[in-house]
C-alpha cells in the first residue's frame, strides 16, 4: 500500500491543477496547492492578466507581488479570446489522466471554462470558482471589507470614519478556503470517482468569518454595537505601550497568571490592589480587566515610559506575559525571524534577484520544504503544448506564426 | 467505485478527528473540517478551556464567541491532568478505525498527547500542532501581528504608532492552513497508509503572508519602507469618500474602464483631463493613478460631498466601478446579505436562542450546506465513553463518582 511517490512533505503529489487567475485569492490558492506538491499550471492571456505589473515593483518594473504569489507554478500563455486558445486550455483542464481534471479560477462568465462545458468532456471534473459576491455581482477585498462592520471598529478610538485593513484578509482566507475545498474534493473523488462543482464568493468568506467570531451574533442577540477600542483586545486585557525611547510594544494577558506577571513587572501591585478594592473588581476575571482597561493602562504606562525598549524586552522575557515589539517591514526583513528562520529560502528569482522568500508555513517532521521560484510569464507554454497537449513542433511553430502572440513563445 | 456515503457537500465524511483546542485558530480549523463532513470531537478540561467564557457574551453570560467557533462538533470533557483522563483521550485519538487517528491541537508541551506517545500506538497517526512561534515560544494573533510590519502601515496617514487589526487575521489564516494540511495528509494516508507529523507556528503564517504579498520582498529588494496611506489602495486607485449625509463609501478602480467610469459618474472629465496634461500623467496606468491619488481624490470628493448616499449608490450601480458603502455590524445583521443570504441558517442554538449563523462559505452545486449548532460543554461525553471507548454503564458511573468532575456528566 505504501506509495513512495507521495512524500509527507508533498501530500498532493500527482495532482495536476489548472489555474486561470489574477490578483490574490485564486493565485494564493494555486500556490498553496503547489507548495503541497501538486503540479499547478497558471494560465494567462497574452501579455499577462490585470495583475501582471502590480505593485510593489523593483526599480526596473518587475512585480515583486506577482513573484510572491506564483511561486512553484508552471506558466502557460494563450490567446483566451480566440476559439483555438480556449480549446487548448479546455483540453489542458480535461486531459491529463485521473489526477487531472481540476480547474481553479476567479474569472467567471466565460462559458468555455464553465463547469457545464468542461464536465461534458470530463465527468469527474473538480471545478472551483472564486467570485465576488454570492449574487454574482463584483467584489474585491477592500469593498467586501467595507460591507462588513470591521472598518468602523478598527483604528484609534477618536477616529471618525472607516479604517481599512492594509492586509487583504478576505483574499487570504478565500484563497485558503479554496485550496481546502479542492483538496477535500480530491479526497472524495479518489474514493468515489465523482467530481465537484464548487464556488466561493469572497464576500461570503468575510460574512462567515464575522459570524464565526461572534460579531454578527452579538449584533443580533444583544442589540449592542461593538465599540472602537483602538489597540485594546476586546473582552480581555491587551494593550500597546510606548517605551522611553519611543518603541511600541503589544502586551496581551489572557490568564490570571499573565496579569499577575504584568502587575509584578511594572511594580504596580499596591496601586492595582487598591484599585481592585475601590472598584470592587476581581482582575483575575478577563471581562473585568477589559471593563477597567483604561485605568489599568494608565497605571501600567508609567513603567513603560520610564524604561528603554531594551530594558522592557529583558524584563518581559522573564515573565509569562504574551508580548512583542512593533517593527517596520524593513526592520522585520533583517530580523532573525526572517534571516534565521527555516520557513525562508534564499531564492534566486529571475527578474528580481536573490531574496529570502517563504514557503508554506506547514512544517513536516520538523522541517520546512524549500520555497520554489515563480515562473517567467509563459515560460512553460511550449513544454505544455508538446508534453501535455501532444502538439508536434510543427503545430507549435504554426501557432506562433499564424497568430502572433496567440501563444507566448517561451522566454519572450 | 461509487461510495454514496461521501456526498459532494460532505467530502470529508467518515473521518474522525479529535481536537484539543482553545481560542481561534485550532477551533476554526476543527469547525471547518466538521463543515466539510468530518466528525470532530472537541476535548475540553473540566469546566472548559480558557476560551469558555470569551466575549462577546449574551446578557446571561453565554459565550457567543464559543458558539460561533464550535458549530457542528461533539464535546467531550475529561480531567486532562489525571492519568486516567489522559489515557481515555489518547485512546480516543488512536482508536476508531482507519479513518480515525487524527489529532488537531494548540496545546503543546504535554507528552501524553504528543506525536511520539500517540504514534507508538497508532503508526499512521496524523498529528497537527498549532504553535505560537517557530522556536516554540509563545505568540498570539495580536503579538504576532506586532512582529510583522502591518500595524505601522495601517490606519490614517497622520497617525503615530501602531494600529492593530480587530479581526484576528493570523488566527484565521492559521486555522485554514491547519484544516488544509490535515485534509492533504488524509489524502496521502488514504493512498499510502502513512501518517504525518505537522506543525504550524502562528507567527510563520504571518511571515509567510508578508512574504507572499511582496511586503518583505519590497523591503529586501528596494530598501524602501512601505508608507502609511490610510484607506487608499496601494499601487492602484482606491479610496474612501463621504456623502453629503455622512455615509462613507469605498471605491476601487483596478482597470482603465473602472477609472473612466469614475471620472464620468463624478462629472470631472475636464478637470481630470487637464490634470493629466499638466502632470504629464497617463491615468490608464495603475501606478500613475496611485502616485497622483491625493489630487485625484480631491477632485472626485466634491461630487460625493454634494450628493446623498442614496444618489451615490444609484449612480455607482450603473457603472463598472467596484464600490461598497461602509456599515456597522448592527446594520449588517439586518442587511439582505445576511437576512436573505443562503450562507446563513436560522440556527436554534441552545444557550443563545435563535440567530442567523453562517456555515462554510463553500457552495456545492450552487447550494450551501446548513450551519449546525454548537454543542453544550461535555454534551457528548457519556456517548463517546460508551460508543467510541467501549465503557460500560458501570464504568461510566464509576468515573463520575470516584472522580467528581473528572468527566462531565452529560447535560450538567
Amino acid at each position: 500500500m505504501s506509495d513512495p511517490r507521495i512524500a509527507a512533505a508533498a501530500p498532493l503529489a500527482g495532482l495536476r491543477i489548472v489555474e486561470i487567475s489574477s490578483f490574490v485569492a485564486a493565485p494564493l490558492a494555486g500556490m498553496t496547492l503547489a507548495q503541497l506538491g501538486a503540479e499547478v499550471i497558471r494560465v494567462d492571456p497574452v501579455g499577462g492578466a490585470a495583475d501582471r505589473n502590480r505593485w510593489p515593483l523593483t526599480e526596473d518594473g518587475t512585480s515583486i507581488y506577482w513573484a510572491g504569489l506564483n511561486k512553484g507554478k508552471r506558466s502557460f500563455v494563450a490567446d483566451l479570446r480566440s476559439p483555438e486558445g480556449q480549446h487548448l486550455v479546455a483540453r489542458l483542464i480535461t486531459g491529463s489522466g485521473p489526477q487531472g481534471g481540476i480547474l481553479l479560477t476567479n474569472t467567471t462568465g466565460r462559458d468555455w471554462q464553465g463547469y457545464n462545458a468542461l464536465a461534458r468532456v470530463r465527468p469527474d471534473l473538480i471545478h472551483l470558482e472564486i467570485t465576488g459576491r454570492g449574487d454574482g455581482s463584483t467584489g474585491v477585498d477592500y469593498t467586501v471589507n467595507a460591507a462588513t462592520g470591521f472598518p468602523l471598529v478598527t483604528g484609534p478610538p477618536g477616529h471618525r470614519g472607516p479604517v481599512n485593513h492594509v492586509v487583504p484578509v478576505w483574499d487570504i482566507a478565500c484563497g485558503l478556503y479554496a485550496a481546502l475545498a479542492i483538496t477535500a474534493a480530491v479526497r472524495r473523488r479518489e474514493a468515489t470517482g465523482a467530481g465537484s462543482r464548487l464556488a466561493i464568493p469572497l464576500e461570503d468568506v468575510a460574512l462567515a468569518t464575522a459570524s464565526n467570531l461572534g460579531f454578527l451574533g452579538e449584533a443580533q442577540l444583544t442589540g449592542t454595537e461593538r465599540p472602537r477600542v483602538g489597540n485594546a483586545l476586546y473582552g480581555s486585557y491587551g494593550q500597546d505601550f510606548t517605551s522611553a525611547d519611543g518603541v511600541c510594544f503589544m502586551l496581551v494577558t489572557l490568564t490570571p497568571r499573565h496579569f499577575r506577571d504584568l502587575v509584578s513587572v511594572t511594580d504596580t501591585a499596591e496601586v492595582v490592589s487598591a484599585l481592585a478594592t475601590a472598584l470592587d473588581a476581581d482582575f483575575a476575571d478577563e471581562g473585568t480587566r477589559y471593563r477597567h482597561r483604561e485605568v489599568l493602562t494608565a497605571v501600567f504606562a508609567g513603567w513603560f515610559r520610564t524604561h528603554s525598549a531594551e530594558e522592557i524586552a529583558a524584563a518581559l522575557s522573564d515573565t509569562s506575559i504574551l508580548w512583542e515589539r512593533y517593527r517596520t517591514f524593513g526592520e522585520l526583513a533583517t530580523d532573525p525571524r526572517v534571516t534565521a528562520n527555516p520557513l525562508f529560502t534564499d531564492l534566486q528569482q529571475p527578474g528580481l534577484g536573490t531574496y529570502r522568500a517563504a514557503g508554506a508555513p506547514i512544517s513536516v517532521d520538523g522541517t520546512y520544504p524549500p520555497a520554489r521560484v515563480a515562473p517567467q510569464l509563459g515560460q512553460h507554454t511550449d513544454a505544455v503544448l508538446r508534453d501535455d497537449l501532444g502538439l508536434t513542433d510543427a503545430d507549435i511553430a504554426r501557432l506562433h506564426d499564424t497568430a502572433p502572440g496567440a501563444t507566448k513563445r517561451t522566454n519572450r
